[in-house]
């Protein structure tokens, strides 16, 4: 079904958004949207499309969707552009559109950075510029990621609802997990348990299906995108799962960790791990506000796990969430070259964030990953986060 | 669960073209694939990877993927490519072994006009042009569309089989469909019915789930890609469906049409649409085979639809199938802007094609589409084409 409630409030913020930015039009070019499709267009469009297509808002407050005569009925059905289907070709009825804007400016969606900005295809940016051809403005093309940025990152009330009910949902499975956990599992049936309670439910995963969970069990687990494999869980080490449900389009990613044994045997080094990453993540917490850069976040959270005396670790410290588990945007992340200027934007209210990170250890990979929104001053918890192991018995 | 076979497979293949094409390397570059993924990763990667990641076949035989130290233990584990893990950026082992070759052209995954090899973002195809600044390499990229076009389009015997598969399980949906009709049911119902049978039988949809079936029903029925409504079929008009079902990663893309009666009440007239319909599809049919252009199969359809008598179909003859129901490479088009130059590529045998088209008549839409399968020297359907109504009681 289309889903028409999001569609016609994202469409709302687009709009808004335009005016605060000061750009004067928004393009989204898509085409068969089956195979490769552009990450804006659940937001402004909703359902998929055959022929090559065009949405564009301006800043006056109008949007336009201009697309194959088979595809119209359902843009008719949206109700929320004004529609324009065309037999052959688009570039006419997208030239009136133009001419009746003149837009100085004209965001599309590439972003060297932000891959939910980047939606647009080279071949596509290509036949863009043809359509545009001897009308000057292909010239006036610029980039969309700030529009998309902030359209994608700002939630309204429908997707912040939608992302804490996914982690409420993540939540209840990591709880029903440790009472079904039965020490003969390997980390496969662990993945095999938690996919036969999604499909029971419904629920999609945050990521991949196939590394979604991903399980590590104990200190002979490699840590990384790995598919759950044949170890079990020794007793004293450590499960370690990095899981996130999607339902109604939105997704949770969270890290959970689980100790096998009574909570008094755990060994004082594994308690101080955990607890260090505990300290890194809300030193990392309170740095988060609106307005501050994203790689000031990380580095406040690096800073403080380094302090502790722990390692470097390797990845960001926190990305946003929503419709996917890796949402775009501004990141939380180091300003290493493989995270391009992503970190480098800044935080807004209302945006959801993970904040993760971890240490390996003898008893197993120790890390932690909690979702949290920005508020008008600080940040605060999506749901409660992990403040001491769960044990597993058996 | 990685597809090795495939991977395996079409990565061999891949090499083949290269030669046969007199093209020095292939280039994929992708990132963050669970929001937006180039279409060829599936065929040459097979799992997803979270940093920015390349892979890269040369004529020599040669396949390397370049990806982030946590995605690296997939790669491995596939055991097609050589494997090289970054930490911070790729660009260092890029130039490495881009050095060892020394392309003088490099392809990469854009077109204009073929959506299946455009799976390069305009923001990344920024990015790699400053990867390989200074180096002399941004001055080679060329399109990789005539590379991607045959490895998708020339099926392997594994991808045969499974879209062979499929078609047959369509193929008995429909005959289900028949025997379960119920004169109550509204076009939803009937889309229902199938989306149940789909969903027992652990299938996927070929195209987007709610427009996966289309269900037409009767002359009052609104054709175009829309979602099924409800309308419920009357007695003497026509339930017509466009519906494939998606299995093991390779989809079907089948019309059929049912008629509500005894067969001897179908009118002559709309026996004569249906009859027309066939025999443009069969005129087609002998117009495909290897060396012909796209369109020129098309045309063939076209013109003997209207030397019949009837009206214009404003949409194409046909198109690939494959891993996808619109699979791309060369259409089965007119030389239509919006289908740009793919009508002009050339037919190959080992390609799958779908063969289309209908006519509206007051009994309602009158629309065929087979698939076939292109051989030495002509095409053959893959399953049984639909020879008259079938009829539905009660």
């Amino acid at each position: 079904m289309i889903d028409t409630d999001v569609v016609a409030e994202k469409s709302r913020q687009a709009t808004e958004v335009l005016r605060e930015q000061d750009v004067d039009a928004w393009l989204t070019f898509a085409r068969e949207t089956t195979e490769i499709a552009d990450p804006c267009l659940p937001y402004v469009l909703g359902f998929d499309v055959v022929w090559p297509t065009v949405v564009l808002f301006t800043r006056d407050g109008d949007s336009h969707v201009i697309l194959g005569r088979h595809d119209a009925p359902n843009a008719e059905r949206l109700g929320v552009h004004e529609v324009h289907a065309y037999d052959e070709s688009l570039r006419e009825p997208l030239l009136d559109v133009l001419d009746a804007t003149v837009p100085d400016e004209i965001a599309i969606n590439y972003s060297k950075d932000v891959n939910t900005a980047d939606g647009l295809t080279h071949g596509l940016y290509r036949r863009l510029v043809d359509l545009l051809d001897g009308t000057g403005y292909a010239d006036r093309l610029v980039s969309a990621e700030s529009v998309v940025g902030q359209l994608r990152g700002v939630k309204s009330p429908t997707e912040r609802e939608r992302v804490v009910a996914a982690a409420e949902r993540t939540e209840a499975l990591f709880e029903a997990l440790a009472e079904a956990w039965d020490p003969s599992w390997s980390e496969r049936a662990v993945s095999d348990w938690l996919h036969a309670r999604m499909r029971e439910e419904d629920l999609g995963s945050a990521w991949s299906w196939d590394y979604c969970p991903t399980v590590h069990h104990g200190g002979a687990s490699e840590v990384g995108h790995t598919l759950p494999g044949d170890l079990t869980l020794p007793e004293g080490e450590v499960l370690h799962l990095d899981f996130g449900v999607r339902q109604d389009d939105y997704a949770a990613d969270v890290q959970r960790l689980y100790f096998r044994g009574d909570r008094s045997d755990v060994p004082e080094e594994l308690q101080s791990a955990f607890d260090d990453v505990r300290s890194a993540i809300e030193t990392g917490k309170e740095a988060l506000e609106p307005g501050v850069a994203g790689h000031e976040v990380d580095t406040a959270a690096r800073e403080r796990f380094l302090d502790l005396g722990r390692p470097e670790f390797m990845h960001g410290f926190g990305h946003q969430v929503g419709r996917r588990a890796h949402d775009g945007g501004t990141l939380l992340c180091p300003l290493w070259d493989r995270y391009g200027d992503a970190p480098r934007g800044t935080v807004r209210a209302g945006e959801i964030y993970t904040l993760e990170l971890g240490v390996e250890t003898e008893w197993g990979y120790v890390g932690l990953e909690e979702m949290v929104e920005v508020t008008a001053d600080g940040a605060e918890y999506l749901v409660e986060p992990q403040r001491q192991f769960r044990t597993l018995s058996g």
